[in-house]
């Protein structure tokens, strides 16, 4: 049956004619439109790929991310969605500067780092300071500020590789409270160990905030081979002095944006149901695992739905701005959509282009058919049913918070943080095969929820994170 | 009695007393030497692992190469090995400046790049060129110089990984022949893609030497995954433009050395066996695998060797100096000890820290004998015996065209042009299991040679490279 409903699929009269196919529902055809985008989704791909090539890196607030904002509008138009249009705001603009490390004593040598969002600077000819180390924030939080002061604190950890990412945020506290508690005590600067998996010297940023009141200090991340080289040269025991230059700058205020696109719905009372990933990236890579893929996962899969027949429910792609220094685009789609939109169901992709390995659909109990129908549609393409609360991501996270149904087709990030806010994160880190898995996931997933005849209910509030 | 001879391999005592289990000689000892050097070789590592912390980087002519020589006769010396000493030359140095690379249109983007040894420099500001691609130096040398004139040159390539690293000269031919017709066709610069098998964000460096009369221009490496960006962009068909800051300068005539430590021999007649790797490494990572690995690989060897009793041959040990700028330790070595030295036979180990796979006795047909002996004594190591003619190396190499003997340990390559000449050759790409591997080969092949009883005769000398 599976071979069959594939080669119906592959009739070009049939996604050529939706109305041909319209005797049965969305819904019905869920499993042959999620097999034809397992088998030869292009669009996804082509999307990716020029995003990353025509653009390349698109940091929230410059002159990139505007240029990808109007790419994103002229390809999405030109695909045929509707009512596509940029809604803007304004925010704070960190870039960054030059950025060179050297170990001066006992063994002289250069370091690759990397500044960390928000770092402050050090003066051009940078500054030189004795290294003290840590293993753990915890250790540094539990240091006497004498250890600290006037010092350059270097925090390691030792994040492994999870197919869910879960290390992720035990261990990236290095990177976001480290600078905050070593500038508390009294340090000149921080480097941490980057938060990544990978053993090449590409350093990985990433987005820190100082707390309130705390002085902005350089901090910035080491490679993952430099932190280790810098834990030997330590480990000689004798004193480590190091020079570092990080000139980063404040540059003002300026303009991000979110990109909206619909695929209309038929019934508006049925709510609306509002998927994406983030058009900006860090500035280091292209951005294509993160969030390339996302985009255009979703809108690839949007766009079969669209082309498949009109679905009952109005489906909104967000290609969100500014999600890198602290989710401000899914901030300001929550302020301006919630609660006058219905919004009843909502879902991100934000975790790289590698095969969805589990769905969570985070629905009501009400809904638990639907939930049934959606978990039988994505078994064929080896995804687990999980039993996690979803929780979309840093975009949509707001809506879930608030009492939106979720769900989250989680992606396997094995190998997500070799390359995560790396010079690495480049179009050769995606592989067609698992890009189409993703568009097939989030097909299904469309087909079944947007054409569900039942309603989809709210949950409780959550807390926020 | 594989696992009787590590046990006996194993006791303290006879390690500690050569003398007491002298009564067989080290040619009959050579299985359980090299058993015990596989089970728990430590000085090796100690080694690879104190040249790249202590000393990192040390490109050929610089300080960090002086104060690896200083740290080589210090180390060789405290280890017991005889007649430890530097053998200095002269040599001209070319060091890296800054190297920034832009595409200006259509797609404005950063590009990584690193010049290749010798590049000349743009001014300080850069120039900014139309780019034209090639995807062979064929292809450059056939086009019409009007086509390149002006321009900056793209020459890329498809490198595979292959076990024995034969792509290496074939596709070498960007980085080693492109400058220089580029050149001569009147380009302004030229950026090829990086000689290498990996697909992340470190670009190759290595060597290139304009032909006489030609005159430098500013050529660099490209990171693969660049490379396949400059491709797609290029794709598009319209004009790409690029701007190109390098600033690479000859600094004059400086130091180099090579590092000579011996295990003497009780025979003087006998000849003398020279084996070795470099110390020099490029600046970009810690040589680690290039050469660091064959330098603690051959001398850890040796000194197995020396703890073990006295050998019938001298063994020398040589770390060279410069060899990545074109072999110049191994000239000057060669111009100084050739013929006077009576050389019977060399070894170089100067291709990482993989599994020596195959074995290639470059011996003379009256040595078939020993050559037997030899590739029995590595088979039990997984090592197959090989058919080529060896030809040790890049240092090594002058003695072998000069007619002397040669055995090549040949190290498995697959993964080798992922970090040659890249910031990624770095100690953690060092495995202790094959390490330990290829210090067994190399203590074999002493123990079998050095006190081979019968003589190791000369070959034909051989056309040059």
């Amino acid at each position: 049956m599976h071979k069959l409903l594939l080669a119906a699929a592959a009739l070009p009269a049939l996604a050529a004619l939706p109305s041909a196919a319209s005797a049965q529902s969305l819904a019905d055809r869920a499993p042959a439109l999620r097999d034809a985008a397992l088998e030869g989704d292009t669009l996804a791909w082509d999307l990716v790929e020029g995003l990353t090539t025509e653009i390349g890196q698109r940091q929230a607030g410059t002159d990139a991310e505007a240029r990808a904002r109007d790419w994103a509008v002229r390809r999405l138009t030109a695909l045929g969605f509707a009512n596509v249009h940029i809604e803007p705001f304004d925010m704070p603009v960190w870039v960054r500067g030059e950025e060179r490390a050297e170990i001066v004593s006992p063994f002289p040598q250069q370091l690759v780092l990397t500044a960390l969002g928000n770092s402050g600077a050090t003066p051009p000819a940078g500054i030189t300071a004795e290294v003290v180390a840590f293993n753990s924030v915890a250790e540094l939080e539990a240091a006497p500020d004498a250890a600290v002061r006037g010092r350059i604190v270097f925090v390691d950890h030792h994040m492994m590789p999870t197919q869910d990412g879960s290390g992720y945020g035990q261990f990236g506290a290095p990177r976001r409270q480290g600078p905050t508690i070593a500038s508390r005590k009294g340090a000149v600067a921080i480097v941490v160990r980057s938060i990544g998996t990978d053993h090449h010297r590409n350093p990985h940023t990433g987005v820190q905030t100082f707390g309130p009141g705390v002085r902005p200090i350089p901090a910035a991340a080491l490679t993952v081979p430099d932190a280790e080289q810098l834990q030997r040269i330590l480990a000689r025991g004798l004193p480590v002095r190091m020079h570092l230059i990080l000139t980063p700058r404040d540059t003002g205020t300026h303009q991000s944006g979110n990109v909206i696109a619909d695929v209309p719905g038929t019934d508006p009372g049925a709510g609306m149901i509002v998927i994406g990933g983030h058009l900006d990236s860090w500035d280091l890579g292209t951005g294509a695992i993160d969030d390339g893929a996302g985009v255009a996962i979703t809108a690839a899969a949007a766009h079969r739905i669209m082309q498949a027949g009109r679905p009952r429910r109005t489906i909104r792609i967000v290609w969100f701005g500014a999600e890198e220094p602290g989710g401000l685009g899914g901030a300001a789609l929550y302020a301006r959509h919630h609660p006058q939109d219905n919004v009843v169901l909502v879902g991100e992709s934000d975790f790289g282009a590698n095969r969805v390995w589990r769905v969570d659909p985070g629905l009501a109990p009400a809904n638990a058919a639907l939930a049934d129908r959606i978990a039988a549609l994505e078994a064929p393409l080896g995804i687990v049913r999980g039993r996690e609360p979803a929780d979309a991501g840093t975009d949509l996270g707001p809506w879930v918070r608030g009492g939106v149904a979720a769900v989250d087709l989680n992606q396997d990030g094995t190998r997500y943080f070799d390359y995560h806010h790396t010079p690495d994160d480049t179009l050769d880190k995606i592989d067609l095969a698992q890009l189409r898995q993703n568009v097939a996931a989030w097909t299904a997933l469309l087909a079944a929820a947007a054409d569900a005849p039942e309603p989809i209910a709210g949950l409780p509030p959550r807390a926020g994170p």
